[in-house]
């Protein structure tokens, strides 16, 4: 049988295990121009929590009782289409279920070993591509300034931290354990790093970090952190949001300082993004990440849980910060 | 004698007259290289609440008692300077005082009748500039694009909103009274304005008035109307920010919806900017503002309050709305 997670009910706040549901449905055959394909690894992401809500966001809600899609790298096992080989293997946005019938469209293969895949769901998949272009397009970084990345031991955090190394800045990370520091400064080769939960004046922390203050502030966890980071910008900051992670499972509407009068005194920019509003840069900024990374110039940190059943857990503990790097299920 | 106008100590919220201090001095005498000015209009803008506190902007604070400094037209009565003669009119950035010395450095000269003059302060000048290239440079519009403006009957907002139908937007106006909904449907041509007094569902007002969305926000005033606003914002939205004028007189930390959420699911762009940020294109753009102007393309308002003792009552008249257009003290 095959194996399937739906999504049972909206999370209310924090996703916990009931949310997700287990159910199971034969294994299809693929049809004249279909192909079979049997997941190998699912990326659980942030992003996820605000699909799993009914408002409007920039990508459609999940529906209720339907299987959950995210990144997933998949090989194919049978096939039916004359485009796709028996053993190949693919990447795409599919449901996490254990093996499912795709006619081709939106999925495109990957040239490598079975033990080269994970980093196409990682720093060369959606998540390098995320970091190098946020960091490139709207933070424009010039040698000399300032960079700080809040989610810095993140999947996009770490990568955006090095890009920012390689094109000249001093780098800031701010992250939620000492560990998570020390391997921003070690493995990262960030200039500095800040654990917040342990710096009760975070303000002052980011101050004494960054001297010169902060010229690009790219941002993936929002609240109280981003407050922070704000109060120190420079004249003509540049602050890319791409993520919010602190504010996903807000019940209610967060409230915090409002930011408009030191957009104004700045003269700064704050754009949000996903990384397909830069989609035609794609290209040349895969073939950037992965010229920067057989250099040995790019580095990166996946977790990996075990088995099918634990992608619910996996996407919950992002939550926590459990992950180091990219969070991935291995099926 | 001469009277002058210091800033006798900083407000604590919305400036009383107390704030202010009148004094004299002798009328002097231009040395060498120097002329003496008589100063006829002066220019009271929102901007200069900033000024006086003692906190960094984005220029310095006015010094206790100093006199206060805005733009302000003056007519030359006596020069010891080759480059300027007696009767020419000049703009600068000149201090509260009926007679002042200049070294000429920073003035520029404006070839007009006497009855021309005042556009100079307005349209012509900072304000027409501001919204022009605040809208132009960091707005973006496209012609069917939806264009919300807040302080919609002020004077950058008022100049605003007409650009914006001559670029071909639909406009929308945001204002404090029924008076000014009808002075800009009739006499600056928008498409619709809004009473916020009068709604107090002003995020369902905007959403009627705009049903395809928002797609520009020129926010002049912050807090509860760009609440609102940003609440209707499209896919790609840009918002240029000018000012915060429903903020410049808290006394505490401003606190309100976080808006990074919203930002980030739109993959909106926030700039704040003052219209020095954009000082290499003045040139094309007085150039643009004065042919919409003779071409009776643009109009303009003006609030005109007599008598230099009046200048601090004309400027706190601004932080309740008692201005049509620019607002200008005639000495």
């Amino acid at each position: 049988m095959n194996k399937v997670i739906l999504l049972h009910r909206r999370p209310a706040g924090k996703p916990v295990l009931n949310d997700f549901k287990f159910t199971s449905e034969s294994i299809p055959a693929p049809q004249i121009g279909e192909i079979l394909l049997k997941t190998l690894y699912v990326s659980v992401d942030p992003y996820l929590r605000g699909r799993m809500n009914d408002s409007k966001s920039y990508i459609p809600a999940f529906e209720l009782d339907k299987p959950i899609q995210s990144g997933i790298i998949a090989e194919v096992v049978d096939s039916n289409n004359a485009g796709f080989q028996k053993g190949e293997f693919v990447l795409g946005n599919l449901a996490w279920k254990e093996f499912q019938i795709s006619d081709g469209k939106g999925l495109s293969k990957i040239e490598a070993d079975d033990s080269e895949l994970t980093p196409h769901l990682g720093i060369l998949g959606m998540t390098g591509l995320t970091a190098y272009l946020g960091l490139t397009e709207i933070g424009i970084p010039k040698p000399g300034e300032t960079l700080v990345v809040s989610g810095a031991a993140g999947a996009v955090g770490s990568v955006v931290g090095q890009i920012g190394k390689i094109l000249g800045c001093k780098v800031v990370g701010i992250t939620g354990s000492d560990e998570k520091v020390e391997l921003l400064k070690s493995k990262f080769k960030f200039d500095n790093a800040i654990n917040y939960k342990k710096n009760h004046d975070l303000l002052k922390a980011i101050q004494l970090a960054c001297p010169k203050g902060v010229d690009i502030y790219f941002d993936n966890v929002g609240g109280v952190i981003s407050d922070a980071v704000l109060a120190n910008i420079n004249k003509h900051a540049r602050l890319p949001v791409c993520g919010a992670i602190s504010l996903y499972n807000e019940t209610s509407m967060p409230i915090g300082p409002r930011i408009q009068p030191i957009i104004l005194t700045k003269s700064a920019t704050m754009r949000g993004f996903i990384v397909g509003d830069f989609s035609e840069k794609f290209p040349a900024a895969n073939k950037q990440l992965a010229t920067w990374l057989k250099q040995g110039k790019l580095t990166y940190s996946e977790t990996i849980i075990y088995g099918f059943r634990n992608i619910p857990q996996a996407f919950i503990n992002l939550f926590d910060g459990k992950n180091e790097g990219k969070m991935i299920v291995k099926v």
